[in-house]
């Protein structure tokens, strides 16, 4: 293992870090605010830690091995969390250290549950660089999709990388590829426009741009505790369904579609099955919310549409509290927490295509049985599925439901709600945000015990990092040599 | 498709349930009650209806097809459950001819969930014909998965028949094979056995016989509304503990456990497992009951083994009510719905094979991710296991799941209580008998709208035949020809 080239690398990503809170920097100081102090001295750690590792370690040229680069994407997410965490802590935002990380964490794995009860009180930097990291935790999501999952071999990644330009499959290039450098811009575009429908549709330029970053990153921290019902507005909570839709499709076909080859993205399989599962959980929705309330047809509508996208794509705003819908609507949205956005989008959860090659396997075996000798392979985009990646694939759905029902066993013992403790759990693992019970998307997530707080955040990280990125690093056979 | 066939062999298996009903008829005539002329209307109709199909069909001396084999043996259920109510709506017991229905389905499937709420006012005839259709839906069960779902293919059920000298595996035999008749001497001699002991341990004969059938078969019906907590001895408890494990366990094993090959046993890597399971929960319920309630350490111990055995075995006796546990002890039982007995069992839900199979496949993932080019097959009593039968369990899991997920949210419909329905479900899909909620051990499913009691009539029937059996029967391809 060679441990210089790890830290060397987090060494280069601390200084990205550092950065970042310079962007924060500047907000506060805009704004004048009390927090600039906390943000000078979070910098300056961020920087200095950074600085100080980078020019004491040796440039090796050397590539990274596939074994260092698991333990560097979940080295990421952990050392990002802890520095992250700084300002919220010295600005006196949230004080206490577990809460903070919790935040953080959080925020870098785009998951968008939080422990503030009183967002609004909080200064502008501090509610900037909340939505940074998840910005920045999207980005993150995008290299890794694209240029670090298909070589470690993670579930079925490699399937849609095959449209672009894809990075060497042997060894973790140290440079980012071109093909996400593209992705970056098209992320960075979406980010802009949205900014400026929002800003257009009556938000401050401040809640725009905010709004935007966490959108894009399907992370869901809002400004204000009502999160998107703090607006009323129909045209900013369409330009947000909208937006949360584009950040909930693999990146790779809206670069098909800016390129105008609108035809191979409609022939997407995984996009098909993306829009079907929309429009027909929001159509039932929308039918129960006619009937089981007050509301007129547009507003109900609205209501479905916009809840079913944040929930599908695990962003994880609400413009209403699902939990105060009739029973079987809110178990019907509850599902929607097992699907989770497409490959390749900054979409959390199971993902659509691995549902889909799964729910095909699964038919599939039918006609095995009906024809035992013929060879009846899954197809996916009219391609046959190596039985290889189908394996990896089902593996990744029987871990997600162990981890799903073994955590849930252990959160009971801290919330002995099993509601909440099943929502709390499935929200984190996704990467969603709300829950619940008492962790629904009215509440939040201040009240769990530290112990509590420190599981849910490592669920976060296992999810982001689907599992087997995180998993593999304690399996004997990882560091057996 | 060859329907004379079909019909033929439903037929000669109605004679078969005729005939039980004379039994029934016979236990009625002793007690000289007032249920006699159900009995003999029932079997009347059995034995006519069935005779009259035999002697008007001619015997083709034809092998039955694989797509006959699917039929027949959704059908086989599915017919005796309709002419096996018929003693409980002549004799007015179950007047209702749905809450009749589900009764015995719930009979025949082995679950043991019931619609009854005064079980002791019952007649003797009546009782005794809950446990013996229990007991031939077990006998059933022996047949299925020894000598025909190998030849379906379905669900790494081809693992553990390699032991014993099977049927041919390309045409389903109509004579019961050689194995099956070996395995059924050795299931009545467990009856036997069981009710000898239960007798000595203050049982009446009657009870011990209804007893003993509903044990082995891991149905779960019981003579007494207050199921086995009725009888406070320790003794019977111990002794019903024994052989629901003995229901659980591959009956090939007991098999070669009389020949006095333990060693085989032992080496049995699916019987280890299913051991440490039981052993592991008691152990973690018998620690979390002496710490939450009053109870001194024997019954602690008793209630935790009792209770976990009874759930893993999918037998659903009772001798505590799990709800009235602290949460985390009830919810870590209800996991235990998700387990279900060994393959080639009497046992219900995923079995504990299919389980240790996909988590091993999960782990050996991992190990595939850091050897891309090494073959890495699961391995399972220490042979490798084909990469086919792998996919066929998985889909087989998958598709629990939706199932589970999607009846949920149906079951919601008419059980507002999301608890009870996750709990109606999962006890229907997995034939173990009580749920959560409203339908927990100390309830009953009477009050279960009707469109719900044919609807977990449905799962029963769908878990029992382990799923694929009666959904390929849904399928075009099935039909194709």
């Amino acid at each position: 293992m060679n441990f210089k080239i790890i830290i060397r690398v987090l060494g280069f990503l601390l200084i990205i870090e550092g950065i970042a809170i310079l962007l924060a920097l500047l907000v506060s100081a805009i704004y004048n605010e009390h927090d600039l102090n906390a943000f000078i001295i979070s910098a300056g750690i961020n920087l200095s830690i950074g600085g100080l590792i980078v020019l004491t370690t040796k440039n090796t040229n050397k590539n990274i091995g596939k074994r260092e680069g698991f333990i560097i994407v979940t080295l990421v997410w952990v050392v990002f969390s802890f520095f992250g965490c700084l300002p919220f802590i010295l600005s006196g935002s949230i004080p206490n250290f577990t809460n903070a990380f919790f935040e953080t964490m959080s925020g870098f794995t785009t998951t968008g549950s939080s422990i503030l009860s009183d967002i609004e009180a909080l200064p502008h930097g501090i509610l900037f660089w909340r939505s940074i990291i998840q910005w920045l935790g999207g980005m993150g999501i995008i290299v890794l999709s694209l240029a670090i999952l298909p070589v470690f071999g993670i579930g079925g990644m490699q399937l849609f990388v095959a449209e672009v330009p894809g990075p060497t499959p042997d060894k973790i290039s140290p440079r980012i590829s071109q093909t996400a450098k593209t992705l970056w811009v098209i992320y960075l575009g979406f980010t802009i426009t949205e900014t400026i429908l929002l800003w257009i549709g009556g938000m401050t330029v401040f809640d725009a741009i905010c709004h935007s970053f966490t959108t894009m990153a399907t992370g869901g921290f809002s400004t204000k505790q009502a999160s998107i019902a703090y607006w009323s507005s129909p045209f900013i909570q369409y330009v947000i369904i909208v937006f949360m839709f584009f950040a909930g499709t693999n990146f790779t076909l809206s670069y098909l579609a800016l390129k105008g080859r609108f035809k191979s993205v409609f022939k997407d399989e995984e996009f098909k099955y993306y829009g079907l599962f929309i429009i027909g959980f929001t159509l039932i929705i929308f039918i129960g919310l006619l009937v089981s309330t007050q509301l007129n047809a547009e507003p109900a509508f609205r209501d479905a549409f916009f809840q079913v996208v944040s929930i599908i794509t695990t962003t994880g705003y609400a413009t209403a509290d699902y939990l105060k819908w009739s029973p079987i609507l809110t178990i019907l949205l509850f599902s929607l927490f097992f699907f989770g956005g497409s490959a390749g989008s900054t979409g959390g959860g199971i993902k659509i295509m691995r549902i889909v090659l799964l729910l095909k396997n699964s038919y599939y075996e039918m006609r095995r049985m009906l024809h035992p000798n013929a060879v009846i392979p899954v197809k996916f985009n009219k391609h046959s599925v190596d039985s290889k990646i189908i394996t990896n694939v089902l593996a990744f759905f029987m871990l997600y439901i162990t981890i799903f029902g073994l955590s849930t066993i252990i959160f009971t013992i801290i919330e002995p709600d099993v509601e909440s403790a099943m929502g709390a759990v499935a929200t984190s693992l996704g990467n969603i945000g709300p829950g619940l019970g008492n962790v629904g998307p009215a509440e939040n997530f201040l009240h769990i015990r530290p112990f509590g707080k420190w599981f849910l955040s490592f669920l976060m990280l296992l999810g982001r990092l689907e599992l087997f990125t995180v998993l593999i690093l304690f399996s004997p056979a990882f560091w057996k040599r």
